[in-house]
């Protein structure tokens, strides 16, 4: 099928041209990935209409079963929700892999869903770069929302907050900022905070971590409005309206005041950057692959013929070097 | 000066000399960097002849005091030791930077040792290259112990285990593998295990951590005699003697079996790939800096007139295209 045919099914819709794709974007060949580069290029002109929220948290917080709860949230007002989940610790119990059905059981059948998990294997970058391209084709598809689900906000997992508009940190009721290993970063990057498991058995914890939260989060000269922290509870459904209509909100705002905007096209120059570090990479690891002089330069390294520097500067000429008949 | 100048100088225990050299790995220059590859290339016959010992651990769980009594340890029985410490948290205390003096205040004033603090900035890959660097400077300048101190396993952190021929991992008693941050990682590489703090208020919670590590440490089919277990107080002094001689036990079974040697010829591969890596990408930023297509780019997928994955390609293919006079 060529790209462009490939396209016009995902633009119509094809649940399984789009998993196909999306595939595509996460395959170790690079000729998967130029393909898949090539059928976004016909989508683009679809693409930019979705709300893009990332939902992040600790492992255990509940990141699934409050995206669940949203999502229908989202549907029962008329939209369709896209899921990109990118937190591997949720999708693995006991070494097992758990399915999409058991952790979105609504979302996951819903003809108005589309949950999709994450790459299993990469780097970080890979992944950034899968899950980029992943949310484009949501988008392109017609989903309204893309919802990205990931723990993430160190260097070592996929920071969703460089390619979404709106971050939404969750937060365990009763348990400090430590406890939960919620770094000082993804606080910073947070457009909304919710409280979750906010149920009557936790009640007291929770009404006391909003609090905290609210006075941490207070506003401040770069947030004149402070950042809305929300109790809510997927299981009772208390506070679920409430934390939709915040999200929607703070969508609307920013479209006003064209920071939505405004920050999707800084957000361009990062991914572009980012994106050329990974592909650059991906490069050098199929050269040394392919090519037998790491392990001559790791012999002569043992040996003390040269410094491992220099092996390192030999292998990087040789690279650059032989970059155009080597590569691709 | 010349490298060749530079390096007899490191060579015959200059420190001020090891200290610029050290300086020159840490550089953002590129220029600085290959001074200092070329010093070190001199260095090279020098090098190798010392134990390479990380020390690991949370945050707050005493690395740099345990440093301190075992470095005492190590010069009491007529060694000589460097410490490089890794761990930017440990160096800061509410904004303010904690020289050396304060952390190690015997070891930082001693003939027979050599503290040095963390490069204050640069990615993961940047750190790893100049401390792999350092480490291998402080050999070359005569000192049998070099210790690293780290937090580090993640990828968000500079993981030592790479780099050294033994790890130690210090935890902090009465306190679980999760409450600690103790990824699995870091238990994956430990060869020795210590539980710091266990004086007298903490005797009870330092053996029931103890119990604990052991028995998760127990033999297993990888690690036939399981990995050793010690609690030590660095206030006291308590089982520091113990730890110190576990450590030199440890190297000594190591270098009788080939052990030690096989692991280092091992690690040579992967400090090439990584170090090529961080070579690149410093390339890659460098040409970003100077160069104006980035900008235009960025303004090429705003105005929709390419993808930004096209863009990515276009930069990559530039980048590539352009090396032999763009860089160094």
């Amino acid at each position: 099928m060529s790209a462009d045919a490939w396209a016009n099914r995902v633009m119509n819709g094809d649940r399984a041209a789009l998993s196909r794709a999306i595939t595509l974007f996460e395959s170790a060949r690079s000729d998967d990935r130029l393909l898949a580069d090539k059928i976004l290029d016909h989508c683009m002109p679809k693409t930019g209409q979705a709300l893009r929220l990332a939902v992040t948290g600790a492992p255990g917080v509940g990141k699934s079963t409050l995206i669940e709860a949203l999502g229908q949230r989202s549907i029962a007002h008329g939209g369709s929700v896209a899921v990109l989940a990118v937190d591997p610790s949720s999708w693995r119990t006991g070494g097992s892999i758990l399915g999409d059905k058991t952790r979105m059981p609504v979302l996951s059948v819903h003809d108005q869903a589309y949950v999709r998990p994450s790459p299993s294997a990469g780097s970080v970058g890979g992944i950034r770069r899968a899950t980029h391209g992943a949310m484009l084709l949501c988008e392109a598809a017609g989903f309204d929302v893309v919802m990205i689900e990931t723990v993430g906000a160190g260097q070592s997992e996929f920071a969703a907050r460089h390619i979404v508009d709106i971050v939404l940190v969750l937060v365990l009721p009763n348990a400090g900022d430590e406890l939960q290993g919620i770094k000082q970063g993804i606080l910073e990057a947070a457009d909304l905070v919710a409280v979750t498991k906010a149920d009557q058995e936790a009640e007291d914890a929770a009404q006391l971590t909003l609090r905290q939260f609210r006075r941490a989060l207070a506003a401040s000269p770069a947030r004149p409005k402070g950042i809305p922290v929300l109790a809510c509870s997927a299981v009772t459904g208390s506070g679920i309206a409430g934390l939709w209509k915040s999200v929607k909100e703070c969508e609307a705002a920013r479209k006003r005041s064209g920071e939505l905007k405004q920050n999707r096209n800084s957000q361009i120059k990062n991914i572009i950057l980012e994106d050329s570090k990974t592909d650059l990479l991906d490069k050098l690891v199929k050269y040394c692959s392919e090519d037998p002089h790491l392990n001559k330069l790791q012999s002569d390294v043992i040996a003390g013929h040269i410094s491992v520097r220099t092996a390192t500067r030999t292998l990087v000429s040789r690279f650059l070097g032989t970059i155009d008949d080597k590569v691709e």
